[in-house]
């Protein structure tokens, strides 16, 4: 093969908002896999929240991106050459191959995907990470029950969508919240949240007083600050908020705002709690086996921002921290 | 009888740091108990930083104090009449009989105290509710597990000694954040703590960093602010954060300073817990039995700071907010 691949690699760790210029764009060849190694030809790549924190130095639940190093990151591709027997060369499939367009992998964290079960995109969304994320957080973390009230930050992003649903199809009351009148629409009109409140244009404390007059049970956070500081004013006795992410931090250069209304878990035997999705690496497929099914049954619905062109992916990951995306943003690499 | 009452009842609500004229100085004759009553001459009051909360408006765990009411307070007394059947003339009892000298009571809530068990004002320290709140906080909410690194804040305070000393007989580490040289000294030589910092004068977090090398499995807090951003930098993977108080942020004029490390959380997959004790009364009796078996073995100690004379209610209760009590602080306001 004379195949060309095209990569983002790290270059700088970003101060505040990331840079075109902290990333190398480079150009190598495409090599044969070794024994054992797939060659995979990316079609869509994933672009999350937590990259930015991957682009940090220091110690963390996953180790930074080296300077020099390709950007990680989720794709789906196509095998296209293999020589690992558990792959062949036409198998569609998901794993962390890295901003780049064509990736070797000896097929550890690697999944084969069904792409008759639903289109590509939705494998790095609602049946990909954020699905888990969503899945693991509400019902393990958050320990949801029938009749809770839960709220989630970022409901029209990649893991607030299928919060909202999944806590639907659990028979508890779903309340979210997003930054515009169409996203709020479609939460409430598409994927059937009781509320969403636009947090850019109302008073997000008295608007939750308003959509949860017993008190939250289940906050899940995807953005940190005024938001989560608001959530804490509502809390019901016994909740549990589930810290997910803090999006609205992450490219701070004057340091996280703490939740000032912390003392709020002491006043209501509260809870809050961090998690990392790869702690149930073990039940991701049984988790994923149930959310196939309520996809197919039309109780899980996806949707995805897709941008286009593999030299914009700096851009379009700058596109989450501006919450221009509406829906999982992933960036088209190739044709199938 | 003839006998004549003084009580301080709250006459303004405090802001910032309380002060003398917050309270109202009162005196009354003191009534026969009527049905189902008793009379109680207090013997020794509780001073604990729960009651700055309880002087604040707003809704909390407990309804505010009123103006114009007996200060809520803890005590330790003796019944000196009696018609109610559950108490007899003579018997010492433990309950929130308010910040006066002598007090009616339907009996709800109090309890008969054995003073051949403990010196009175034991019973307001560690075998009281400072005791429960640090057993149930450090076994349910911080759900220790032998072997577990517990630090834990105020820890020549009334809720920190039995904390660490819990911590001790189930087989844990047992690290101390206290404000003078003496208090560490006490910890570690009386109580059996395996070491102590004194905040004052070390780096919190390199001191912590240093005594907890493997990171820190349950964090017992009781003063927040700068301590708790300090301790959150040091959690383990799965580490617990009980917030059983926050008394360096209950005379703050400016707001709550929140934990900018809350992040700490989602990184180390630990959770930040916060109670108070009154959800654990159906199993006081239960745990005090346990906790005066380890006091009468000599495995439990107890410290208290003895001030005496009930006009000095105020002040005594400031000397909790600088710090200058070392043990459970109580104030004697009669002889047996």
């Amino acid at each position: 093969m004379s195949l060309t691949n095209h990569q983002f690699r790290l270059a700088a760790r970003p101060e505040g908002l990331l840079k075109r210029s902290d990333f190398h764009y480079t150009e190598e060849p495409v090599h044969d896999p070794g024994p054992g190694q797939i060659l995979v030809k990316i079609l869509y790549l994933s672009l999350d929240p937590a990259m930015r924190g991957w682009m940090n130095e220091g110690k963390s639940y996953i180790a930074p991106v080296g300077i020099g190093d390709v950007m990680r990151a989720g794709a789906v591709g196509k095998v296209i050459a293999s020589q690992n027997p558990g792959f062949s060369v036409g198998d569609h499939v998901v794993g962390m191959f890295g901003a780049q367009e064509y990736a070797l992998s000896d097929g550890k964290g690697v999944s084969k995907i069904d792409p008759k079960l639903a289109p590509l995109p939705v494998f790095l969304g609602t049946l990909g990470m954020p699905g888990l994320t969503a899945y693991f957080g509400l019902l393990e973390v958050g320990a949801l029950k029938a009749g809770d009230t839960v709220v989630v930050s970022g409901a029209a992003g990649a893991v607030g969508m299928p919060v909202g649903q999944i806590a639907k199809i659990k028979g508890a009351r779903a309340v979210g919240l997003a930054g515009s009148p169409e996203k709020c629409r479609y939460v409430v009109k598409e994927l059937g949240f009781d509320a969403c409140i636009d947090y850019k244009k109302e008073d997000v404390k008295e608007a939750l007083r308003q959509h949860c007059p017993n008190g939250i049970n289940v906050y899940f956070d995807n953005v940190g600050g005024a938001i989560l500081d608001a959530a804490l004013t509502q809390l019901a006795r016994g909740a549990r908020v589930v810290i997910s992410g803090a999006i609205s931090q992450y490219n701070s250069t004057t340091g996280v705002k703490g939740p000032e209304n912390y003392l709020s878990l002491l006043v209501n035997s509260a809870r809050m709690e961090g998690f990392v999705v790869f702690n149930y690496a073990a039940r991701y497929a049984e988790a994923l086996r149930e959310m196939a099914g309520w996809y197919s049954a039309g109780k899980l619905k996806s949707r995805e921002d897709i941008a286009e062109g593999f030299e914009r992916f700096p851009e379009t990951l700058l596109r989450l921290f501006s919450g221009e995306n509406f829906g999982k943003q992933v960036l088209k690499v190739a044709d199938a």
